[in-house]
């Protein structure tokens, strides 16, 4: 019987006693530091207050579309502090499993992307030679050349190993024949993560998921999401950073992606936050996906006086 | 317990038999007389004999890209004797349903179209207003604006009571975060077929139930599919052509829309043929989805000498 997930806001000896048990935290950001562009409060203090008590801040995020360069520019717009190697997304994720755990050999190592700029970027990162994306070449109606060329292979590229998708905002009927045919010559197939929708503008538009779900409808098999809660995540981060699981803590508002994936991947902890998607609710009901180890009612809950 | 599917291939008596058993058959297109533009052989030569036999030809095709004054512009050029009221589409069998059983009020019966001409040509043939569809406006990237007047409804037309969706092989962001905002909005969701796949040049391309698989993926609700293996589809067929189902089969390539509608409208007989996308082994696997009566390997197998 797992106890109770203790509340720590207000409890400074509970915090106390709660940061001396771990050296990193892993922290969402959406709903966790701000939603959309409003900082919750007390959020850069706190960050600054972690790092002053030598604790390690990974940011670790679902969103493929930015890149860990892109989303420092906003941590820095909010005043909090970070460098690049502490921002750990979906799409480096992703980056980071296909050159140092899978690993093919080149030069049938290249990636087929379905996905924007933040997947490209963090592909380069890696030294992992890519082609689609962004490219315009792509961006347009399929012809007659296109089904004959998919068809009988002469418009692929036979490098291809993997296909690798992800929100993108330009997909279209020849892309997804394209990836298709990847997938169907036997190409792995990686998702940065399976989000169905994106919420924003106060409702959803197609997430990542819904963009990739026809290449699974036809090739009547799932990706490896490479986001949260997939445990080939936990594995990129810890290989990249070293980390004791025992003494990491995730920290994050959605107990379906953010806890399970802390829960499933064994850290020392888990600490929900309610400033985001799930409240106490959620994991008191019968049947809860994960139920966190901690909680506050925000991040800032942490910032104590010593 | 069924008896097992008997092979006709080479088997004069066998057809004649089997021929002897049917007044009429209803025979799917692709994969069946042609793939993409390679019509199969004996092809015309096998539908004048079966007509010459006094058997009734009924095309039943799922692609709703062509409307049936195109699919008789195919047929003539292949030389496949046929006249507009021997094909009946997916696409024919959607605007039937949404006239004259859906029968919503005027002005709140108007359709928002993923999909080709094919569709738009039958909507206007049973008189149901529509948008979107072929109009280029909606071919383009996704804008700022367009995220905004889609979220604050300004970008919707109000009247929209329907979302009906099939192949588009130009589906792109914008129409798929339009359709999904009519749909959140509670239209009737409608499929013209929901085929994941799209037999062409010996390989496959992405079907209508691909192209709006990410609709039901974000709305978690599946769209009443109008093509087979709909038995919606069966009663629109039997009304037009007053067929006797004992005396009529259902000739396809695809277990789980052609053979499965036969088999659910309890037709006299079903004949797999061997020329498309499955093969013997799918019905003989476990848990196969429907298995034919009867099999070829090709279509023109059952041109005999009598």
């Amino acid at each position: 019987m797992a106890t109770s997930p203790k509340q720590l806001t207000g409890d400074a000896a509970a915090i106390q006693e709660f940061l001396d048990k771990f050296d990193t935290f892993l922290i969402d950001c959406d709903g966790v530091l701000w939603s959309g562009d409003h900082v919750f409060p007390n959020i850069p203090e706190t960050i600054k207050f972690l790092q002053s008590k030598g604790k390690r801040t990974v940011f670790v995020t679902n969103n493929s579309t930015k890149s860990r360069a892109e989303y420092l520019t906003k941590f820095a717009a909010k005043g909090i502090p970070s460098s690049v190697d502490d921002v750990f997304g979906s799409a480096y994720s992703a980056a980071i499993y296909i050159s140092r755990i899978l690993a093919l050999p080149a030069p049938k190592n290249k990636v087929f992307v379905l996905g924007e700029a933040g997947i490209e970027a963090e592909l380069r990162s890696e030294n992992v030679p890519f082609i689609g994306g962004t490219d315009p070449a792509l961006r347009r109606d399929i012809t007659e050349a296109d089904f004959a060329g998919l068809a009988d292979g002469s418009l692929l590229d036979d490098d291809v190993g993997v296909v690798l998708a992800g929100l993108d905002f330009h997909v279209n009927y020849l892309k997804l024949a394209t990836a298709y045919q990847y997938l169907r010559r036997g190409a792995t197939f990686l998702a940065t993560n399976t989000d169905s929708t994106l919420p924003m503008n106060h409702t959803f538009f197609p997430g990542a998921g819904s963009v990739l779900v026809p290449l699974s409808n036809m090739i009547k098999r799932q990706p490896l999401a490479l986001g949260k809660p997939s445990q080939a995540m936990m594995d990129a981060v810890e290989g990249k950073y070293h980390l004791d699981r025992a003494r990491t803590c995730m920290i994050g508002d959605r107990l379906d992606t953010d806890i399970l994936f802390g829960v499933e991947g064994k850290l020392g902890g888990t600490l929900a936050v309610l400033s985001g998607v799930n409240k106490q609710s959620d994991w008191e009901a019968e049947g809860a996906v994960a139920r966190p180890s901690y909680y506050v009612n925000g991040l800032g809950d942490l910032l104590t006086a010593s």
